[in-house]
């Protein structure tokens, strides 16, 4: 099996299933129990909180856990939205964003809130200029991607952490899902206030997830009740699953240039061969893009086919984010930089692992173009 | 160990994590990739799906997961006052929820609804007069506990659907979270529109729930984006997770009328040694309890020093429900109920699982009057 599909979800690390198991069965009780079964759980949890904290270089009271990527965005958007409404009602996003950000936009929108959605450049990129026009009184949050799930274009977080830095009643969020473990991020440089997690996309499990929420900033409760995780997220804490995050985000930092610069040669490598082959054209920027995400198009063809001829011989692409794979519209992300209709509805993502094999790639070139050999003949395009 | 404080949390079945870690190792694709790595993680979640209405006797396309009884009540609760507000904007619920419940009314009165909560008689019973009284024409909910946390008390459910049969642009949601595999709930006959599951209570797994919405009943989501769930709960789902929460279901359902025979007879049985001891006052209502929880006042006593006393003999008890236990105050639901702040305050929680050991009884009931003779002579009291 050659698994490329990698910023659908991973495969978990062995290690992190095993700790899993192991809190899970060992260590069942709740955190918030007063005797020693609950202490166990709440001393465990407590340490995953200081070793993410450590990993991120943030303080142990700055991570929150959370279900997931899509909790963390709705949790920081909204929460932030209504905590802060007496400020102003208006935050920036892009247009590029993954539906739990859009989403939770539109929903704020519906609730008299005012959303900018910016522009992205050809290469995907936002401007720093539009975005500071944009910037007004009653703006409380900018809201970007900071790895793009589509193409794997880059926002330059530290640079839009800068123009805000002037503007300090502007909160920052930053959707970092698909960063983890390939592009590194300087929570403090880029003057980061809130950035989202999830552990199933570095080989941590589904179901759980991470915000980093700055100390000092205060948000309202998606999921209100009880007093777990600094009032901000209530309900029983899942702690197999938060100790799990825990040891595969220690894995995944663990020789972590040596792994960036991995992909970056096996992207390199994949890229090179896949534009000599006729009717490709890249998407992905060659330029500011991430190690792991390679999206491109092949003039005319319908990429569902394209995916389901790769799989009979065992290899595992996408035609676009997971989430919205089924839905059989063009990249939001490909429309908005430009792309015509045709070729944004006709795009192939490979995303890459650190796991992923350089000798598996002149079989992932050979497959791509008998691949398309056959449809060429079959379709006659 | 005896471990009596299972409505905090349970320990989950040996079965139910094989399963996860089946699930989890070799089925970890997203369910929305279109290849077959995603495709077969699909096909798991559905059959979890089914099964689970299979056992809950509703349709799988009313059966949706979430990571818990608070995501699950606060959806159920939220999602409908924001999605029927133009209908009215007037919520019914009682003085004795859980805070999953109560929080999120709170949160929804601050965006202008406005909550009743009912109090309850001296047993902890609703009245169906006062509830039928309080529904207004700008009505959208009536919210219910099904088995209150703290001292076991059942609201008689089916009644409550019956008033509500008259009222049919009312809808009814009831927290279900103590009452699975303890007191059967038929959601047909009681007329119920939403019912909140949690799986680590049961013998699941801590992150993992249900929120059952019967169809065609419409809900906003609290946390939007990606198309699953219904629309209605975006986020990759926690495939292993649902998995274990359908087998968790599954063999907690298996016999359960003998379980809950035996749940009944083991309460019996402490009950009738408890209530010999001196200054121990039963708060548990003795008619229309569930089989599983009994709570208890030693008057004048700090619940803490007792909860410890017994845990140096390796039996685990609780003060209140765990995710209040550490903070110290009166119990709400005792309070409710009539009780002095003193008694309220001094309150001790045992909660059995269908695996406690009737043989446990003597010792768990010499080790209470071992520890009151102990404090006795310490506190003088
Ligand atoms: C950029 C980005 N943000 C958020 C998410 C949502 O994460 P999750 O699936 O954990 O809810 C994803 C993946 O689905 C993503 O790629
Ligand atoms: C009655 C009741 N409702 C809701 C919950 C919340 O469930 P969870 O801990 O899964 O969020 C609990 C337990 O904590 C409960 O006892």
């Amino acid at each position: 099996m050659i698994y490329l599909d990698n910023s659908a979800t991973t495969q978990p690390f062995d290690e992190v299933l095993d700790s899993y198991t192991k809190v899970a069965k060992s260590y069942f009780g709740n955190p918030s129990s007063l005797h020693g079964i609950g202490g166990q759980a709440e001393k465990l949890l407590s340490q995953a909180r200081t070793q993410i904290a450590s990993l991120l270089h943030t303080k142990p009271q700055e991570i929150l856990f959370t279900s997931g990527g899509s909790e963390g965005n709705n949790l920081a958007i909204k929460g932030v939205a209504l905590q802060y409404q007496t400020r102003g009602k208006h935050i920036i996003t892009t247009s590029i964003e993954h539906p739990s950000v859009s989403e939770a936009c539109n929903q704020l929108q519906e609730l008299g809130f005012e959303i900018t959605f910016l522009p992205v450049d050809k290469d995907g990129s936002v401007s720093l200029e539009i975005l500071e026009n944009e910037i007004r009184d009653d703006t409380i949050l900018v809201s970007t991607i900071h790895v793009n799930n589509e193409v794997g274009i880059i926002q330059p977080i530290e640079e839009i952490g800068n123009v805000l830095k002037k503007y300090p009643k502007v909160l920052f969020h930053v959707d970092h899902v698909q960063g983890v473990g390939k592009v590194p991020l300087d929570f403090e440089k880029a003057k980061i206030d809130l950035c989202t997690i999830s552990g199933h996309k570095f080989n941590g499990l589904k179901g759980t997830g991470v915000l980093f929420v700055r100390q000092g900033v205060k948000l309202k409760p998606l999921i209100a009740g009880g007093e777990q995780e600094m009032l901000v997220r209530a309900g029983t804490e899942n702690v197999p699953g938060f100790v799990a995050l825990a040891k595969a985000l220690r894995l995944t930092m663990t020789d972590i240039e040596k792994k960036v610069k991995y992909l970056s040669e096996l992207k390199q490598n994949i890229l090179e061969q896949l534009t000599q082959i006729s009717d490709v054209s890249i998407n992905t920027p060659l330029k500011g893009s991430a190690p792991h995400i390679i999206n491109f198009s092949i003039n005319g063809l319908k990429p569902e086919v394209f995916v389901h001829l790769l799989e009979e011989d065992n290899i595992f692409v996408s035609t676009t984010s997971a989430c919205s794979s089924k839905k059989n519209i063009p990249s939001k992300t490909l429309l908005a930089m430009g792309l015509t209709e045709r070729l944004a509805n006709s795009s192939i993502r490979i995303s890459l692992s650190p796991m992923s094999r350089m000798e598996d790639v002149p079989i992932l070139i050979e497959t791509i173009q008998t691949a398309l050999t056959k449809l060429r003949n079959v379709m006659r395009y």
